[in-house]
């Protein structure tokens, strides 16, 4: 028996928040309450055109989500999130709430600034295209994807629980981590792929004609996502400047003693090692991952446990003092 | 009609000289001649049993190249370049020559320095993959890809003819560089490619599981060539270092100005708009080139122009005082 996903209320309709009213909708009988609301009228008219039940105003939206007691999911840009915020915390103050933006610390800070009483966990669904708007969404966008739900020590795990319920419903891997620790991470493994694939496209274009003329797969893949809108990069790096800042010169300080291993002795034999060894590391991260149940009274703790050691969770049960959670852990050495 | 291809000596039958031997015979009938050496019993055997002309000394693949005026390929690993040319240098010092090593600098003073009366103009097939040996071999990995062919002021282009015929025969876009040239090119759109990868690969590592399990699209694209194996990422690069290096420190400048950037204003606008228009120019390369005719007596500098033009030649046709030879080059500016 499949869990019933919470009604839930998609302020903007871009690819994230367009996927998710597609999502959510897909395959399940009965349907799950959805609704959406977009600035833009254009958008709120290809989405309705689309069959979707959308909301003309941010208030009408608010307060539909009260009634029906639905999880509010901030899609806007990140600029937009000051606004909406406000408007949330004078109209609904107490609403369940979450949010898909790229970075979780400061979002955390404009809600404790904005609407504090709210029930928020944040997101950040690790999926995405070089395309965006409402056209651009899918309802498979978020299948096998990562979906970070981002706790603190004093999140209510029932605040948690339709986020997690609403991220295995469009088919996620449900990801517990702290705000903090989710910065550092993205800063690694998304936002230092962009610079560095920036940096490469602009190397080699430096080369000239011929080597641009030259430049085939290891230059295509490196340089695949500097094809991102240059606003959508910078909003999403910039946002994260401090944690990007120390991937940033992990990887300087990596590529620097390169350099002088290079100049000085001729060799690579380092990096190629550490390098080739990383990326069999990553090939290799869910190979070993075995199922795992929590529950009792720490399930926020383990939950952060669950994240950190490379795992996620697969299914969540029953509520209250009956809540048990499903997770796949990396086995224990033997 | 199509023209004839020379007949073919390749001394190595790894991927990339076994791919040669297989492409060379491919759907052309009658046959060219082409038979092939490798130091490895255990190789030879299987190419004999794919069907193709083995033959079981080196020595005895020089007599047989020099009775049928055949174009010896080097295509064995860098390392045993200097036996090799010994021997040619000894038994057949005036055969036609060629290599397909990823550098050619290094390799044509090797030449001039052992075997300095071949008729030898380098070559540099742009394909590959991770994989290696016999068995990885394909009639097809040359379609499409760049095939660079090293000059000199000095060449005689009767030298180059068969070089192309060669490479045209398997499918190649033939690019004319020296071998310096040759060499920064291929130091900015293959060797630091792989470099950054292998950084961001341990860049990654370092921020532990949660980031690796966090790690998607950006990461699995930015980090593929990481699985390259070291041994051939050092071949590489280390041949390669004093290009490599130049490479390395542009990149390492302009992620400097852009970490430098991030920590005083918080902007990475300058990195993402000349890298985004870096890979923009890298995507649209060839969509402007129009057809040209190179003839008369200073094909070589025609040559070099093509190549830098970032331009190749598509056939040839004639010979001697009736050479001529189709290329296509960057449209003039409107």
């Amino acid at each position: 028996m499949s869990r019933a996903t919470p009604p839930l209320c998609v302020l903007g309709l871009g690819l994230i928040g367009g996927s998710l009213l597609r999502a959510v909708g897909a395959g399940s009988s009965p349907a799950p309450v959805r609704f959406g609301w977009s600035p833009s009228e254009e958008t709120r008219q290809a989405a309705a055109d689309d069959g979707h039940d959308v909301v003309s105003t941010l208030d009408a939206a608010l307060v539909r989500a009260l009634r029906e007691d639905a999880l509010v999911v901030l899609a806007a840009p990140l600029t937009a999130f000051d606004a909406l915020l406000q408007r949330i915390g004078q109209a609904t103050p107490t609403i369940r709430l979450t949010d898909v933006a790229s970075v979780k610390q400061p979002v955390a800070e404009r809600v404790e600034a904005l609407a504090p009483r709210t029930r928020y966990v944040g997101s950040h669904p690790m999926a995405g295209t070089a395309a965006s708007g409402w056209a651009a969404g899918s309802a498979d966008l978020f299948r096998n994807a990562a979906w970070v739900t981002s706790l603190t020590d004093e999140t209510d795990v029932a605040d948690w629980v339709p986020i997690a319920d609403l991220a295995l419903s469009v088919g996620a891997r449900v990801v517990p981590a702290d705000g903090a620790a989710h910065d550092a991470a993205v800063a690694r493994i998304s936002h230092l792929p962009h610079v560095l694939a920036l940096a490469l496209a602009q190397t080699g274009r430096l080369g000239g004609s011929l080597a641009l003329s030259l430049a085939a797969g290891s230059f295509a893949d490196g340089t695949r996502v500097a094809a991102t809108r240059p606003a959508l990069v910078r909003a999403m790096c910039e946002a994260n400047s401090d944690a990007l800042i120390d991937a940033l010169d992990d990887a300087l300080a990596l590529l620097g003693v390169a350099r002088a291993s290079l100049a000085s002795t001729g060799s690579l034999a380092k990096l190629t090692a550490t390098g080739h060894q990383a990326r069999s590391v990553f090939e290799r991260r869910f190979d070993d991952l075995t199922p795992t149940v929590l529950d009792g009274v720490d399930l926020i703790e383990q939950l952060f446990a669950v994240g950190a050691s490379g795992g996620y969770v697969t299914a969540v049960h029953g509520k209250g003092a009956d809540l048990t959670i499903d997770a796949l852990v990396p086995a224990p050495s033997a």
